[in-house]
């Protein structure tokens, strides 16, 4: 345990009056960490109940001119790497080391790839006080076949701490140019905890809506991008607005039930919210997911997402073909494949076992799925996989 | 009234039995009536219930080469003016005569611009059984200071009959291109005759659905025109896909919040159908409202509407710009004028008494319309126009 919990404990313990003030850290240093860095700091300038340093934990990294990330940003205001030509605030901290970037904060906001997200909690487990409050703006996450992990639950469970989320049609670089645009927060404790984290980011450009139901706009987050394989196969073969957005509206009903039969608290409402109608609007009108599957369309499927992405994406995998394959799993194991033509189409068109025209023919592969059974279907996948 | 009307009746009256089989005449025959013609006649064909021949009114036109546009349509089977390149099906038949067109129908749709619907309803009054069953396709209403005038209702009170609606993301000219899309039934009274629309119109490229909320599918067509001109000037304003989904997601919200207002029977989950959400992505997507509203924007809202109107349409009049006004006033004359933040901006900005770039920042204006107040507002207003 770090020096400093142990105090903060011991004050706590002593019935030392604690800190007023709350203090923020920022867990990532991406575009859209370095973008929320900025909308916390106008703000924890602006608040009297906020100190005014944000700390935000960079993965340090050395730039080709020799300088170590972490200096420069802390010289300049800058993220010359991810958010270059944009001021953070003077009053942003980079800090290389993880723990000591948060031991003093209250309040953490994490904002890494989630694949990340396993490692750093396990180096902060035991090392964050059970008053802290957490908020994840990490979209997508890992479906194992029994359900998705959420990693507002990763980051409850591993760290014992209450975590909200913050999800929406969120753009990095146009919010960081101020471009109006909004945002949910969503919450499963107290209400009062979601509206100061509302405070927080709310911008004159950036309107932040608190919603209760955390595993609703966490979901929307991930599944999102299965519509927008969908739409970018749409996009490749021509078919039009009519049915962009047909298969647009058919996704978000898919999103919506699906997170419903996963956690029934989740509510309709969610689906109307930034998080929802809104991200998937902006995520299947711009986005490497629309625009890859785009290129697999229009090339019949010939060329394999592998290549593309290869040859599109310097090598990195497509969020949207992993959580496609990752849903097809769970809805087999679950025996909801049929309730869900649209996500279990996308998949079986990604790896090749359906052309991308089949896209709006699912209606079809109902039967299909029937005929076959799933688990022949679980073979088949399997060994072309 | 007619002969075979007076005949149906007497049959009736007699207690002969009826036709089991239906007949149906689309009046209309614009590219949206010449599809749904077109759906129809396919279904005419195979469906035992209904009759094959399908009727078709035809505002009758003389055509560049001296042809009635009736005439050309029953030689070709093609909507020579308004479809051209479309093969209708053998089994549609072009009448000029409009009570001539409808006297045999016992399920008639009406698919014409909002503004004939009157004249077209004072010439078929007292001609028009009672058990004849009727669906509106038409888009667009006027919406007095008391509120909207719905087709439907129109139809219902005029001629005495039921009415149902049908709305969707539909681009006519991609329906008949046969590419997939998806249509909304709305319906208030009886399940079997909104399924027995359902059936004439559902195609495997044309899937359509069932809802039993008339005012609120009806709605969506009209007031996500307003929706098109703010995204309108989104795009003349470039300010990328975050503040268009942002804007497109508030103007659902309005669209869902007013129709909430003025029928308290209009459902949350209408608009996650093809009606609501899809038809406003489709509408945002293309569409000559957003095209203007994105030409006035690029210049400043230097040239008005009507000199765009003029150069851009050939003078029609754009929906979205009437229906913008016309919705303002009514929530003027309610008092609701701060509820609705975006519609009453796109009128203003229409207007120009607010600059296009404010579409964004309209959440200031609830308190600039609080201070100027409503009565100093509509006079501005009235002296503008």
């Amino acid at each position: 345990m770090s020096h400093s919990l142990q105090k903060s404990r011991q004050d706590h313990a002593n019935g030392e009056c604690r800190d007023p003030k709350s203090r923020v850290t920022v867990v990532g240093s991406g575009s859209w960490g370095s973008v929320a860095a900025k909308l916390i700091a106008s703000n924890a300038l602006k608040l009297p109940s906020f100190h005014d340093e944000v700390r935000m934990w960079v993965f340090e990294e050395v730039l080709p001119n020799g300088e170590k990330l972490t200096n420069v940003i802390n010289k300049t205001n800058e993220n010359a790497k991810y958010l270059p030509g944009i001021t953070l605030g003077r009053n942003v901290v980079a800090d290389p080391d993880l723990e000591n970037a948060v031991k003093e904060a209250n309040m953490l906001v994490f904002v890494t790839p989630h694949q990340f997200m396993d490692g750093i909690c396990k180096q902060l487990k035991g090392k964050i006080s059970g008053e802290v409050e957490a908020i994840s703006l990490v979209k997508g996450m890992e479906v194992k076949k029994e359900g998705p992990c959420l990693i507002s639950s990763l980051i409850s469970k591993e760290l014992g701490i209450n975590c909200c989320v913050l999800m929406g049609a969120n753009i990095a670089n146009e919010i960081a140019m101020e471009k109006f645009s909004e945002a949910t927060v969503g919450y499963g404790g107290s209400r009062d905890i979601a509206e100061k984290w509302v405070q927080l980011f709310s911008t004159p450009y950036f309107m932040v809506t608190p919603v209760h139901d955390v595993e609703g706009v966490e979901l929307c987050g991930t599944l999102k991008n299965i519509v927008a394989i969908a739409t970018g196969f749409v996009d490749g073969l021509d078919m039009g607005n009519n049915t962009k957005a047909a298969i647009m509206r058919i996704g978000l009903r898919e999103m919506k039930a699906l997170s419903k039969l996963l956690f029934p608290s989740v509510k309709d409402s969610t689906f109307f919210e930034s998080c929802g109608v809104a991200d998937v609007i902006t995520t299947c009108l711009g986005g490497r997911n629309r625009r890859v599957a785009e290129a697999f369309a229009r090339s019949g499927g010939k060329r394999s997402f592998d290549e593309l992405e290869a040859e599109m994406l310097k090598g990195q995998k497509l969020q949207g073909v992993l959580t496609a394959r990752e849903v097809y799993e769970t809805l087999d194991h679950r025996g909801w494949l049929e309730m869900f033509p649209l996500f279990s189409t996308v998949h079986q068109i990604c790896i090749g076992r359906l052309k991308p025209d089949d896209i709006v023919h699912y209606r079809d592969h109902k039967s299909l799925i029937s005929i076959d059974g799933p688990i022949h279907l679980r073979k088949s996948i399997s060994s072309m996989m």
